[in-house]
């Protein structure tokens, strides 16, 4: 009973039980490209055949830089069944953040739009670079690929960097089995269910920890697939949702909150499901997906590092029927998943009781958690084998995770984060500013934005000093405030705490 | 990410996601025993700790012989807690077999029903036997265990014997990762479905392949459980579920059909399901559960060698809505479970096409897969990795699987394997007897029984010959027929083919 844990079997499982099951493509809300599992299969097996015929070997690492279309879902085994690993590379970030993290992962070549182009054209010169042209030109005129390379579960499948912690970009590297694993638990009656009866949309960018592992799912039970190609604004999504008949999918709160806005013209009753995921969602979110959709909303939590599932929100059994008891337990961010384990550790380390009051940091782990980042001999985020998520929470007694608080400094922006911490050394790289402290705001579409605090040695303008960082333009502070003094710690410390406080318009318990 | 998946992480969950939940235990249709996960977790541990006060070492290999009760479901979590290996045995098998089995385990103790001591009262002499008082003494007297032993996910946490093929009984052993991942199968959206939401009754023995795992998911999702006691009758069954509101449970047909006919007396209209195995359900009784009970059926299909669960059958999407085509796929025996691999061969072991037409053998292998007998050098039904299932079976191009006859003399009985080829050793074992062939014919209430037919070199009373035989009482020939030759192959061998369909009423299509 050893047969090893290969996520590639699923794609073959698609094309024997599912060949006739379909994946469709949008762009701008109209249909654009639809084909069965089984042209995607050979489509598969074709590109997989192209890389192997372009020198990619075991192990070599695959870059894509791509928006939700069927070419990158193509990639997504392709890469892995040719033995190397895909490595989706986020497109918002800058040229020389892009560049920075295909230098570290080392990557053999680069998938890109044709429209991402110029974020790579300062690394063509070391490293090949397909764009989608070059990309069916090599589908036209590979082999299908027929032996496949030998590989064992704990090989390498999937890399995904995240901008979680402090310093720069961290790799986080997904074996065959941790994905394999992680999709067995995508399709928990439990968890998001996905099943054959489903037709899912892909709204969460899948350079963002593979898509939250969906389209592995989908093609796991046979689900159709929906792809909502370049730039999805909220009214598109809802024509893709009524078009397609769609019953499931995720996305973060920000996009929920625009989705609900398009309820009256578009018909989205064939949603079972809508998973918040990436921030915790607002009372008023919950109530609208429930009341002007009429879809029961759920919440799932996760991180990269967690390939990206943790804990599942539905409501206890005994709170369905009760509308208001069941968005309280949807607003927490639910259960632990199967498979995986957690501990609320105290400054010492100490276990803090699961009483919903106790507040601890939140540690993890399990056989989807990483446990160490790409190529870096720190050991970061990872202690004694747990995954120290940053994030200070309680759990209630029926084990609903509820996050209060955050232990690092990181601020969480429509789904993605901003190190706060690398902003203030941005801010402090201008002579005129003396301290630098940034926090997390609420914000009603974002749900967090940062809030920049300084103390000056010289007058300086505001607008001039933001104009000024080096930083992604989405990470620029909303505000600058000038402030005489920043409140210290007992051990002298800027007090983010205090300072949030201060700050924060305090969550409803 | 390299977690081992231990099974008995799902006894920690089950404690702490959800204490209050409940098992419930009848005996002749009442209730006898409630209690919740926390009391049942505090007493698997006492009762591990006392598994190694008792001297229970890592492998060590522990034997049950008892009904579906909750001591029973204790000892399925504290034996592999100890670290040791949960042998279930059957305890409808005779005491001379069931003595074999007990040797051929080497089990280091044996925890019995008190009504089944008579079973075991051949072996006492050598192995250590606990009644049900001696258990709760056991219990009583115990410390929890605390220092868990030290575990691979590759160390064994099951043992289980079959008498699927001919010769002795063989036994199938389950590794921590293997029941680990069987049980993630088994709460799959596509599968069995357990859910947290769920009550689920043990109707299927628990002797039998770890009752189909449904007691490990059940654990996993925090659903109730509810156990039925000794001697379960339809009657009983259904005044459980109105009792309990059970949601699902699974039975083999021959149960199924009788519980129909309690359809009048008892409420069963909180079944979300039942789901049909051990035997291919006829179509009146697919057709009776859904009009009469009101409740979807479902089939699985397994063998003990496959921990049991290798498909699954639901319709087809498109067939929802049409009771007849839904019908037409229940009663295949369904789509292969993700994770597992098959294949069928032709009798040179070539790839036969699956056309739902083309007949072979067929073959699977996967994670939860036995790739050899426990302590048994021979190849028995294992060859290049796969596993020959004695099965001939066509698979149609949705990859729905129909099992249409068998390559190995067996006949399946109530559920239950009987072996034709053991059953010719015992009748030729008469000086009377010439030849002897055993086929099975379809039985309205077992599915299938034995028929046996008997060429004579001189007279004998069948009724004397049937006494005399040495097998357990329930093989025992509902017929025999005298006849004059028995049809020979090519080769000359028995044409058992040729006999069947004589003696077949041939399914229809």
């Amino acid at each position: 009973m050893n047969s090893p844990l290969l996520l590639t079997d699923f794609l073959d499982r698609a094309r024997e039980l599912f060949p006739g099951k379909e994946i469709a493509q949008y762009t701008d809300g109209a249909l654009v490209h639809r084909y069965t599992y089984r042209d995607y299969h050979d489509r598969v097996l074709r590109l997989a055949g192209a890389l192997r015929e372009l020198g990619v070997r075991p192990g070599d690492r695959v870059a894509t830089l791509a928006w939700n279309h069927y070419r990158h879902l193509e990639l997504y085994f392709a890469v892995p069944l040719a033995g190397a690993v895909l490595h989706t590379v986020n497109l918002r970030l800058e040229p020389g953040e892009i560049g920075y993290i295909l230098d570290h992962a080392d990557d053999r070549l680069i998938f890109a739009d044709t429209s991402l182009l110029p974020s790579v054209e300062p690394v063509r010169r070391h490293r090949p670079v397909i764009d989608e042209a070059g990309y069916e030109a090599l589908i036209a005129s590979a082999e299908p690929l027929t032996e496949r390379p030998s590989r064992h579960e704990d090989d390498l499948a999937a890399l995904c960097y995240t901008s979680g912690t402090t310093g720069p970009p961290k790799g986080v590297a997904y074996s065959h089995r941790s994905l394999y694993l992680h999709t067995f638990a995508a399709c928990l009656a439990d968890g998001h269910a996905i099943s054959e009866r489903d037709t899912v949309l892909h709204v969460v960018p899948m350079f963002h920890a593979n898509a939250w592992g969906i389209p592995f799912a989908a093609a796991m039970t046979g689900a159709n697939q929906v792809l909502p190609g370049p730039h999805p604004v909220p009214a598109g999504i809802a024509r893709i949702i009524e078009a397609e008949r769609v019953t499931y999918t995720g996305m973060v709160p920000t996009v929920a909150v625009d989705l609900v806005r398009e309820a009256a013209k578009a018909d989205l009753s064939s949603l079972r499901a809508l998973v918040l995921g990436g921030s915790p969602p607002g009372e008023d979110l919950v109530r609208d997906i429930e009341e002007r959709l009429g879809v029961p909303a759920f919440q799932g939590w996760g991180m990269t590092e967690i390939s990206p599932m943790g804990t599942f929100s539905r409501p206890l059994p005994s709170a369905e029927g009760d509308p208001a008891a069941r968005r309280r337990y949807i607003r927490k961010q639910g259960r632990l998943l199967p498979g995986l384990r957690w501990r609320l550790a105290d400054d010492e380390g100490r276990d803090v009781p699961h009483d919903g009051v106790a507040r601890g940091e939140l540690l993890i782990k399990g056989p989807w958690v990483a446990t160490r980042y790409y190529r870096d001999e720190h050991p970061g985020c990872f202690h004694d084998g747990w995954l120290h998520t940053g994030d200070i929470a309680t759990i209630d007694p029926d084990g609903y995770l509820e996050i209060v608080d955050r232990a690092k400094d990181l601020i969480k922006s429509g789904g993605e984060w901003i190190s706060s911490v690398a902003l203030e050394h941005a801010l402090m790289a201008n002579p005129a500013v003396a301290e630098a402290a940034v926090i997390a705001v609420p914000h009603e579409r974002w749900q967090e934005r940062p809030l920049a605090l300084v103390v000056l040695d010289k007058p300086v303008d505001t607008a001039e000093l933001l104009a000024g960082l080096d930083v992604p333009r989405w990470w620029l502070p909303d505000d600058v405030v000038v402030v005489d003094q920043l409140p210290r710690t007992s051990v002298g410390k800027i007090d983010k705490r205090a300072l949030r406080e201060r700050a924060y318009e305090r969550r409803p318990a």
